[in-house]
């Protein structure tokens, strides 16, 4: 038997105990965004630095402005080194009252076909995906006594929240993070049997707006029309975001957007993807969005506009007739090739500001940005870590795109001057950021190996 | 001393008492909104049975499908009848952390000036005011051992979640309830120091629509533009309710609408208003509304359109890039001269079903309907009321039209064919259905001393 599949053999037998240890992590409710679960967030980051250390990393959970980030290494082996980047905080849980069961109180839930999830807020969105890496470092390490190759990881715990504090702290760190190859798993598959790399990554502009007018709630009746009521105001600046067409209005937002090159559309057209059963999973039929534009490429190489959150007045039961003090949204842009996520704020706090009227005041507030980002797919560490996952999974990786943000990609590639590969075990259906999210136990299980692979095949 | 000046002496030597009894009144959370009050609800119409049943009214809590109605009778004298209208439910209280005080905690607040203001929710809107009339009463019961005319007194409990049970209440109850006046102390004076009798009354329509898009929360990055997102939808619903000159878009919504009778408009601009004091009293500079059109009569004789309140996504601390799977949008309509609320509502049913996309759903619920009133201001009893209100403040009544609903105007005037008199004691800025709600100590003292005036000139 050799080494590689000694240690495959053993993270098979090691099941149970991986999954206590992934459950004792879900059970944290590193929730982020929420200053309220700061100090859950701590627990958290220690966690993995007393389970780092576990298994012969040496760890620390380092300081910043906000949530702690977690650093490890086992650099024992000579060869191309490795940076595996993850985070450790979650989506927050609400509308709790739409979830099955506790989302901290993780399960294993058994379908009628045999299949197997893991349920919990955080099981897929990244705590079950970047426990496959660490898991399969313990194999090694259990198995052969080291790794294949030097490895460092990196934990995030503002990946929900903004992340604002970690590219200052890779600057400040670069020289004891940077490697040869960075490695991220908060990525999908292709489908349940397809394992994809993802080599374009959109990037993302996020702000908030609050529209104030009077100084207090006003009575409807006495008040209405008369006073400027920032539901109304909000509400126009929201519906101009985009025209009838879908596309989005702000002045110079289409700059640095080319139309996607005709190679690339050919391969993307003829990916096995089905519009309808794609939209259909989560009840819906008609493509929204850009007028003339495919799904697949507007979720993977146009840039959107989208409201993820907005709220003004009485929104409780019954009826208030007021009108409000004030009104506020969270908007995201998704941005693609040479977009500037900084020149995308301007414009929009521009655009906002010229649809405020003049008894309106408006507050602006950043919620992270980042490029987007493309990478090299004919580099040799590519092509190892393609054959590692065919070879486990008994089909070829696709080389696909994606219409997430993972901002640290660009700051890695930025700030270290690395290439990423994207490699994660999530299907299209976890439903993370959403009610009674969860990751394919055989997702997990063979992320593990997968991981397992590839630390061999990065040291052959 | 004649029997009225007594009257009058006990009101002023009693207030002490009269104010604990207020207070016990203001410490009910009777929130009729919100189903978690409905208890406190009830309690509130029993402390009324009780406090009539005290003062020698026959009373009773009437079960209604909602919340109880409270009906008393004190019918021994001879004469004109009158039946007085008020309601003991209130509004809710949030953001409660923009209350200096417990809501529920009355409390007295002496100002540098020496004036006092009553504050507590319900303080002026409209426990404050209909206890005016009930301690007139309880004056002349106790200084003459009997009223001046035979009263009713009913207090609905659902004034401010709809009312839609009061109608059926009035229909099945009218031989009981007809008086030849009607009496509702639930309006302004014109300031503090000059009485109102309100002639025109807006109507109603009140709207809550839900649209609901696909059946779960969506990641923003994996389905963001091919996703309908039912915010995008509603914010483009709301900002094409009212087009740049801040007119209504549905159609016909002006039908029924004329322009203000030349007399009436001469009236009105005449009346000491000062606009910038008006929005300068909350903060604001620049009237709103349609162009061309004075605050006043945007107020008091025109028709408008108001999002009270408006919902979708997540609006937590942080961000959270989600596409909600609904948003929701609470939308009243004020009515004019002869427009219909049920016209009214289909036009807007359809306006937004016009706008809802094919694959979103749209939801609706109706939170009461009313059309707008005016009354004959030269009727007798219109007469000596202005005259008793001209005798306590020492100078004359204005007859005032207003921006506010009482539904239950107009279904006294359908249901049993009576005229209103609406007097009432509150101020512009008793920050009614706003946070620390007050009613000035003034203007429940001489509420008080005004009613005792207008039950002996009512029977004179």
């Amino acid at each position: 038997m050799s080494q590689l599949d000694a240690v495959l053999a053993r993270i098979d037998a090691d099941l149970d105990s991986t999954l206590d240890r992934l459950f004792e992590l879900l059970r944290i409710r590193s929730i982020s965004t929420d200053p309220a679960f700061a100090a859950d967030c701590r627990a958290c980051a220690e966690w993995h630095v007393a389970d780092l250390r576990s298994i012969g990393f040496e760890a620390r959970a380092a300081a910043t402005p906000g949530h702690p980030i977690v650093v490890g290494h086992e650099r024992s082996t000579a060869g191309p080194s490795a940076l595996f980047y993850g985070h450790y905080d979650v989506q927050p849980v609400d509308p709790l009252e739409l979830w099955d069961h506790d989302p901290f109180e993780p399960l294993i839930e058994t379908r009628p076909d045999g299949t197997r999830a893991i349920r919990a807020r955080g099981a897929s969105d990244d705590k079950g995906q970047l426990m496959t890496f660490v898991e399969a470092c313990r194999a090694w390490q259990a198995v052969a006594g080291r790794l294949p190759i030097p490895v460092s990881i990196l934990l995030e715990g503002e990946e929900e929240s903004g992340g604002v504090n970690l590219p200052p702290f890779l600057k400040a760190n670069a020289d004891e993070l940077r490697a040869d190859i960075g490695l991220i798993c908060d990525t999908n598959m292709w489908d349940p049997a397809t394992p994809a790399i993802q080599t374009m990554l959109r990037g993302l502009c996020g702000e908030e707006i609050v529209i104030r007018g009077a100084d207090r709630d006003l009575h409807s009746g006495f008040y209405g029309a008369a006073a400027a009521n920032p539901n109304h105001v909000l509400a126009r600046i929201l519906a101009d975001l985009r025209d009838a067409d879908g596309r989005v209005t702000l002045p110079g937002f289409y700059d640095g957007v080319p139309e996607l090159p005709a190679p690339l559309r050919a391969q993307w057209d003829e990916l096995p993807f089905d519009e309808s059963a794609f939209l259909g999973a989560v009840g819906l039929s008609v493509p929204a969005g850009e007028r003339g534009r495919s799904v697949l490429e507007m979720t993977w190489s146009r840039p959107t506009c989208e409201v993820n959150g907005m709220g003004g007045g009485y929104q409780g039961e019954g009826f208030k007739t007021v009108i409000p003090a004030e009104a506020s949204a969270k908007i995201s842009f998704r941005l693609v090739f040479d977009q500037d996520p900084h020149a995308i704020r301007a414009a929009f706090r521009g655009f906002v500001r010229e649809r405020v009227p003049a008894d309106c005041k408006v507050e602006f507030t950043e919620h992270g940005s980042g490029r987007a980002i493309r990478f090299p797919i004919d580099a040799p560490a590519f092509g190892k870590i393609r054959d590692a996952l065919g070879a486990e999974w008994g089909r070829d990786a696709f080389f696909i795109g994606g219409g997430g943000s993972i901002p640290v990609t660009h700051e890695l590639k930025n700030a270290l001057g690395m290439d990423v590969v994207l490699a994660g075990f999530a299907l299209d259906d976890d439903r993370i950021h959403s009610p009674n999210e969860k990751y394919e136990l055989e997702s997990f299980r063979r992320g593990v190996r997968s991981w397992a692979r590839i630390l061999h095949a990065l040291g052959s």
